[in-house]
């Protein structure tokens, strides 16, 4: 069976350790091993890392943007090679890889034009004779660990604009769908990058700690789960290391009475089930103020939604495919059970799908469920499957309220043709990315990706202009020469 | 005796805990006292600035610059009170005490430029129809705890910026020397700031702790000693609120063959005894490169030590004062004592400086050190106190690897008229502020404050740009308006 | 009769050359004479900026803000006398002199900020140890030429940015009223202003024209009619200087059948009649979508104008004051004939208001004409009075081709509670300032003023940002050091 | 012959008017002919312009970045083509041409970026309730006129930022060297622009002023002669458009005594001789501050200029080849018999070079002249040839004086190794662009081009950060929503 191993300074490397299983989540089948870095290959990652920076952070800027250029176009060049190791081994359809891969482009595309965001501040004349400037300089080596619900994306949040700013980088990427991580990472030597700036190890737990405590490593990026994110923020602070820290989410949309309900139904449909809702920004609760805004709501999600179709990422006619693991869908389906006991009405049921010729695969169908409360289960946490729970609100205050009371505060979106409700909620709403009739509102790659509250741990969020604050500190010269130095010299020594 | 309290929703309170002497350090005698906090009174605090936040929070920024405006007024007002609180309480001369004042002006007036500081990012037409925009949204309540080296000025580095940004502040100053601080936070009811967004708590660890840990406390500034600043750092990490916490310091200065030597030692007098060496910017290591260039700095630092005075803050002649304690005091005699037991040469010894009239006066003279090594502790660690130490270096390399190799990376400072070795210097060197022919390179307050390495832990440097990152989280909305609304509407119904 | 003559080098003067009445439009008297400056006069007063500019440009950034700081308290502490001269020469009510006053002043508190807005850009490693930056030098002698209708608030837009950004000016202003203008200038030798960097000529078009054409003005700012404007733009263009030239309105406001009606009508009050509509920035021209909203809001409007007083600026019960000549009086009641005469309907006719005692004032009541049409040349033409029209358009499109049809393009705003309707307005319409809900856009300080098409000639928009892009020119500096300079010669030097 | 056309609306035309040889300079010889565009043609081309731009105005940023990604490719792709476009018509040799594209590119790769550079300022909160901000938006059709000397690179300092901003373009290139400027243009149709975003028009004087008088062209940039310029700018203005006209230059580079000698001289060479000197950046005067330094550098020079070797494109060992015309060699050989004329020391004579196989071509060696004096006419023009002007100078500021007088001030070079004299150049020097040790200060692509006193008539530079300023205008929206909107009104319609 193929293992999937390390790449370390342009090398692929398997180590002597640990071997596991990588599975195809719509047939339930092992397709090939993962290498788990011990301790000593992760070093080695480091030293690698390491050894690579003071060239790489002396190249000029417009070398190092010569390479990101170079890698977007590899990536186009081979994005049905890449969407296809994500169907096998994340499962997503082909039209989600392709979206996430493109968003995945777009971050190359803004570490494209480093040259633009690197520039410092300059001041002449802060005192008589004196200049200050202030100049972003990289830190060193910087590490990132990723998730493996977007196994594409999430490392191109973080590497093309980290290796922009001059750092260089180890990557820890999820050990459940390494295969298009390790691949695109391969391109960038072919796009010019020297040996040993781009690292990545495969691991768990035992990779990550030595991310975490390595003197050597300056910085850590992460994206998971946010109690994983609470421990990961910790650590890498108390080991000196700067960190942002990227946790879960539960996102709602408020759908007001004068919404556009086609349209809401519509982007609703997209946002709630698209990649079976294992996004950190699925929508899943929509909060409708009044009844009659919520009957309706829900008769016509009811409607809208029985066209959708499960099943396995080769036939790209379905929407979605399966939950990554059989542990993650009997969680799921654990979910809907404890809202169902707890008295809310299951009103569309995806708990046996039923995905002819895949039924050993990990599927679980859109499911949607009314009358739900605050106080269930299914509410307070995050199910990150293809769950769509309705809560109904009195007021727009009240339901602004429940996001606001809310531990997590990643996404959020408003229903309303009314100006003054969307400028009232996107002031006020406790949330990170806001979505005004937009219900995954991610922001574009020129903007910065993070949410509040319990969803993000750090001062700057994920990739856009705040990457380049993250990968780069602050210098700050002041300048005087003294006078009397070779201006006033010649004056004195050349007379006419 | 006087007792200090704190300020806390627009009133002056004392509580029922505990109180310590306030020292006279020329004089060795307590003059008031300073009233410990409760948990009980930070809470109350704490409490103060949440109910103050809403309204605040909402003001247009124009009416909060206007409270800056004011406040810098009332500053430069009352500076004579302000530097002899500063003088009776800390020690430093009138002219130091009044430089560190016109600072903390300075980032006031920085404040006032709020409104085109806090501007977003907007960006029309990301999508078909779509636009988004980030903003910097305020924190909520955030803590300030300060040191006793600048009780006006580094105050006045956090709380300006955090509430023209919207934020409501608890500022735990120094309970050395409170006088000051106190005044000065007074002074802003008077410029128009609401009860409550500004309260100040005097105290212990106690005081601090609740700060660290109290959910309502958005985060957390702090400045003092890097033991202290990891404690503060992990802890408020710890407790989900952001942090930037400011440690030690130990500032060199390359001294090249080319440098103009007179300019040089000028500086270097400034820069090492002035305010006492109890600066994290003050320069207390010359790092001489050559046998040439060092015997000469040393001859000319020796002459030019002569005059220097040292005194009580009653005398403007002095040219600085006593450190702040008895036990301080010691303990820099005693790092004099251990480098001249380790082999360096006290070429003027500041051990026994007799103060005529201040006998009981905590008072260390300016002392000079050469032929120091970087094994000695008095190199490796930071003194604090009015002592320039000089090392010798063989090449601007070897100099440059001693400031690489130091846990501190706070401020440094090349003296050259060569553009070669400047800006080979502050490009590689591993410090956050750099001067260039200046000693003390204390970035002006529209630039940021911030060391690298041990001096300074988190992302973002204190006061300046930086500052307005720091007190405000990014929030990114995305908007898209459903058609068919009013504009096609009135199409239809009123036809020609 | 007191005369008001010229301010060069920090002295108050008058010329050998003519005089001209200065007439209190209330009363129809004439108050004082204003010098009209000679060619002589004039260049004396660019001789004056010549010679103080070398030191005022190389004068650090913060010294020059400390000027801006002082000059900011000094207008609010004249406030009183300010709006009295404004009052006895322009007409307008106490209220709004104060309203024209503030904003100017929020002009001088942006120029506060000027450290930050000076900052340039500062690139590391363009090229192997090459660094590049882009400084914003000041340009030299900039003059400023201003119109009559906000004798303190225009020149503020002009010359404080101007001097914080390094250069000297000469001020022509209005000489219909120009007592406020030179009184505030007065106030900058107060500040600290040095002599010579502020001077103010009074003038006509033989002063206009020696600022045009002297070579050593660098610049020129214009705010006036379009005829003028495009003078002044070509002749300072064809003389190597660049300008920036602000010229008339026609500003629309779209009211949608959905809008906040009362709310409506409130606002076009104020934005119509307010300072007599003599104002670059009034609402002269309704346009109601639809019929029934034209119906409403004319009633409404009829009804509310009812209080509206006008008469002399020494009642601030009065809601606005006189025109500011005869002549202009004469032109605002031709414009309402003609109106009349082409068709439309006069609902409220000011044209013969009685104000009692002051029989022989230049005054024009508010008045109110429906049924409008874009052919009439009451609709083309600008009207400077307080004379609202309204036009009636079928639907939001045919109400924005009108806007963007007509040579002006100021100011315009829409009433309506729809997100999409605002949008599209914003997007599509030709016209620079544009109001949501918000009759009189005027940009705040720290954003900049300017309109489109025939409103402006010039690529940059006044006061703001962009002023500081006009008030400096670019300059971009590459920089490499020679290698084997005196960081490797030392290391010859001094082997160990 | 071959008969180069225009491209109007994605097609290539050929009109009926007149016909100009296009010469190969190194044989002397007419090789195609370019159509010179008639009115109606060039009518034609804004016509297709102004139909294109609705569309492509409201095309989201992202797509409009993806057509410059694409060009950009196509640009590497074909860059041999190129090249020997430009050496069969301009003349210069590969690695000049090379060099030419190259720049070009990396002004497509700083419109990749456009997302960013298009950034609006948003300011939530100016007052209760209402938020501003203020947005770039496009022109609609602007021009581009661009000389012979960068067919490739100048016309892409242009339509690259046009039309990334929104704008559609019109570009009347040199008709002395169409084929390159012609080919690249088609490119971008195969880059995925829509046709008629981008046109050329070949032709002269008569397409011209067509450009600048249409009222559909909001903006015209031009690159070449000051006359020309002049004559431009102040048409496009008095026809309400913006412009910025670059015009000549006289680039003078200090040699300081303390000079790296050999290094200066080394980069002389590339500077002064390099494309012949037909470059607005051309270094052309040397400046030596005292006898010695100039002696020396004379002596340097006389030497490193043996090897230099003049001769056709085909040949990639020589280093520069002809001039464009033959009337332009008599003009530079003109210049240098002037300059011997007037008493200067031809040093270096190139007015005879002899290229054996192309004895017809407009070949003129590289010359070096010394004792140059400022009184000279050869010193006062610009000779836009291979010939490097040696003037002597007591001191530096003589030197620096000679710069400041200059009616150009494009660019400027001082060598030397001292930190205060390059300060104090940088500083006082009154040119747009300046090299420390840098002789040919180009401006990288993320900052911009510009000369000062009559090397450019605007207020804007080209290319960077100040073209995006230049193809946009400033919109300010300011918005308040009225209340009692949807969000209140259901709180009273739906009780529980």
């Amino acid at each position: 069976m193929t293992i999937v191993g390390h790449l370390i300074n342009g090398e692929i490397r398997e180590d002597a350790g640990r071997l596991q299983d990588v599975f195809n989540p719509a047939t339930g089948e092992a397709s090939k091993q993962v290498a788990l870095a011990t301790k000593a290959t992760v070093e080695e990652a480091i030293a690698a890392a390491e050894a690579a920076y003071p060239a790489w952070r002396n190249t000029p800027v417009g070398k190092r943007a010569a390479v990101m250029f170079r890698f977007k176009a590899l990536l186009e060049q081979h994005a049905d090679t890449i969407c296809r190791m994500i169907g096998e081994e994340h499962g997503k359809i082909g039209h989600d890889a392709a979206g996430e891969l493109q968003r995945g482009i777009e971050n190359v595309e803004y570490a494209c034009g480093i040259a633009e965001l690197l520039k410092g501040e300059h001041s002449r004349n802060t005192g008589p004779g004196i200049d200050s400037w202030s100049e972003f300089q990289p830190l060193g080596v910087v590490a990132g660990i990723t998730p493996f619900n977007f196994p594409a994306m999430v490392p191109l949040w973080m590497y093309p604009m980290a290796i922009a700013c001059g750092n260089t980088f180890v990557l820890k990427p999820s050990e459940r769908d390494p295969s298009s991580t390790m691949f695109i990472a391969q391109l960038l030597k072919e796009a010019g990058l020297p040996d040993g700036v781009m690292n990545v190890v495969n691991g768990d737990k035992e990779a990550v700690d030595v991310l975490l405590t390595d003197q050597r490593v300056k910085a850590v990026s992460f994206v998971g789960s946010t109690p994983i994110a609470e421990y990961i923020y910790s650590t890498a602070n108390a080991n000196g290391k700067r960190c942002q820290a990227l946790g879960g989410a539960k996102n709602h949309a408020i759908v007001m009475p004068d919404a556009d309900m086609d349209n809401a139904v519509n982007q609703l449909l997209g946002a709630a089930f698209g990649s079976s809702g294992e996004r950190c920004m699925a929508l899943s609760v929509a909060v409708a103020v009044g009844d009659q805004a919520a009957d309706t709501l829900v008769a016509k999600l009811k409607e809208a939604m029985k066209p959708l179709k499960v099943g396995a990422y080769t036939d790209s006619s379905n929407d979605f495919g399966p939950v990554i693991t059989r542990a993650h869908q009997e969680k799921v389906v654990g979910y809907i059970n404890s809202a169902e006991a707890d008295g809310a009405s299951v009103v569309v049921d995806g708990r046996d799908p039923q995905v002819a010729g895949y039924e050993d695969g990990f599927f679980v169908g859109a499911t949607l469920i009314d009358n739900v409360t605050t106080d269930m289960v299914s509410y307070q946490e995050e199910i990150f499957g293809p769950v769509l729970q309705v809560v109904r609100a009195d007021s727009m205050e009240a339901a602004m309220k429940m996001i606001n009371d809310h531990e997590y505060g990643n996404g959020t979106c408003i229903f309303t043709r009314d100006g003054e409700a969307a400028r009232y909620f996107s002031d006020h709403i406790e949330v990170g990315m806001v979505g005004i009739n937009v219900p995954l509102p991610v922001p574009v790659s020129y903007h910065s990706f993070g949410g509040w509250k319990r969803s993000l741990f750090g001062d700057l969020h994920a990739y856009g202009p705040d990457s380049v604050r993250f990968y780069t500190k602050r210098k700050t010269i002041t300048q005087r020469w003294p006078s009397s130095g070779v201006r006033e010299g010649v004056s004195f020594s050349f007379p006419s």
